[in-house]
């Protein structure tokens, strides 16, 4: 076979995959609190230096989550409120019965509650990043759910791309 | 250091990041709406040449959501129905009480309820591409989610992969 | 224009983007059930060789979802019938008027519950690979979430990164 000699100008425009990880730490110091980490989410996709590609947004707990929503400070309320009235703390939770559950922590939380809401909303966002920017509406925020506060937590963000 | 001279043979098995960005343009008619948008998602797939790699589909706006679902349209009633009876309509927010809210736009609309319900449903959804086709169930379709309509929108789609 | 010629070394340090793709095989036993695939997802991301990028878990059915939580199983109870009470099963879904429904097939299931509460949940979760690992919190499990079984399930998962 006859070998052929290329020279790096065949290669130069090949795209290259760039993958950026970020943990961030957040404190919460609530029960329930919608935390803003639109400008983190941004700072990430800067650092990455990624001008196309994807973002995923992933919380490492288990009675917290990811969402993107408008921040608009009643809404904030109405939306806690519909998430309480559907899964209510006043009930009991298995989860909570300390008495018969195996492998229970000397300062578990009962918060059974908390960790069906999570389950109700997921653990993970992916997000767009295209021209060099983090690809939102006009309205939407990124926000880390914390539903069992306050905690010391992480939010881990991966950007993907080139 | 000795150094090896390659050919290009060396490198033409080496897999090529492909990135493809699409916007599509969505009416919806009413206020609750699934829009089937399988064949748009089907189409950038197609368009973007990748055979392997994912899909994220990602909503621009705070009053919407993106599912996967059975295309029935009986079922589709009770989804909707459903989510009705989950975040009702006819209770109040206080996202729409203008009085006490801030930076309230002339043409505001009462949509407290439908900021609820995107809340819960997300933003996004990941799908994997393979054998240079988007992977989906016999019975699963992509739904854009109306919940505030009829509007203007818009769904942005990324395909991410070689 | 003059040509440069270039070693191995000029390419070497380059990202290679890898693909790598499994479906899984599940079987359920009950109507809702939820099933701990974490091991299965944790053997895809080692097999792959990828040791950062993201992992895309989608289910190609309609009626189950995927989902990340805590193992526990007074905790796995309280999820079912918080599910159980925010989409019941005894009440009237349309989908399961098969004497007006179109298109219905011989073997078809009164599952328009079920169906219900895969559109809630959603059909994909995305999670971060680094170091070589799957990126989980301590207290996380993957798992898959049957919603109208027993039945011979799958679950598709993709591993993208370098």
């Amino acid at each position: 076979m006859k070998k052929i000699w290329y020279t790096v100008d065949a290669f130069k425009n090949r795209q290259k995959m760039k993958n950026y990880f970020k943990k961030i730490d957040l404190e919460t110091k609530k029960q329930f609190e919608l935390l803003d980490i639109t400008e983190k989410v941004k700072m990430a996709v800067l650092e990455s230096g990624i001008r196309q590609g994807i973002v995923v947004i992933a919380v490492p707990h288990t009675t917290a989550s990811v969402r993107v929503s408008h921040n608009e400070p009643l809404l904030l309320q109405d939306i806690m409120k519909s998430i309480y009235r559907l899964v209510p703390i006043d009930i009991s939770y298995s989860h909570d019965l300390f008495e018969v559950r195996q492998n229970v922590a000397p300062n578990e939380r009962s918060n059974g509650h908390a960790h069906v809401k999570a389950f109700l909303l997921g653990s993970s966002e992916s997000l767009i990043v295209e021209g060099g920017s983090l690809l939102l509406g006009a309205k939407q925020s990124i926000f880390f759910v914390e539903l069992d506060g306050g905690r010391s937590r992480q939010c881990n963000i991966k950007v993907l791309g080139e």
